[in-house]
């Protein structure tokens, strides 16, 4: 396969890679309601924590668990803004 | 739903992400390969950039097109760092 080939299928998966995050912003902000009706905190480091553990275990590479957390950082911090948006 | 509910689904979406991630990573390492063997440079911004047009494009919400982007920001550094660690 080809460089334009190998980005083709990219362009695929980003594709759904968009569409996942964006069934998983709905689904936080339906957390963040629950949140505002019980005046629980939008920021749980306990439940960040597990979404790392859970992320870096299902983990199979070539990724590093290093680099799935790293990713996920950044998706928990447009994740917990929008929550914030929301309220 | 209450919030265990979303939760699971949520780590049932991660679990979906980090395996398409990891399916991006391997085109990604192939491409690397290639500019190798052609001395391309690994950074490339015109790239980059119809990386986040066509994720911005494809984005239906509730995600903004910047919080698509923000975490597409990511993902490419990264990538980009995966590439230059093969080589």
């Amino acid at each position: 396969m080809e460089i334009a080939d190998w980005r083709k299928k990219i362009d695929e998966l980003d594709e759904q890679i968009t569409a996942l995050l964006n069934q998983r912003a709905a689904a936080a902000v339906e957390i963040g309601k629950i949140k505002l009706q019980n005046t629980a905190p939008i920021y749980e480091p306990k439940r960040e924590q597990q979404v790392y553990d859970h992320v870096r275990a299902a983990n199979s590479g070539p990724l590093t668990a290093t680099e799935v957390q790293d990713i996920f950082e950044r998706i928990m911090d447009v994740m917990r803004n929008k929550q914030k948006d929301r309220q």
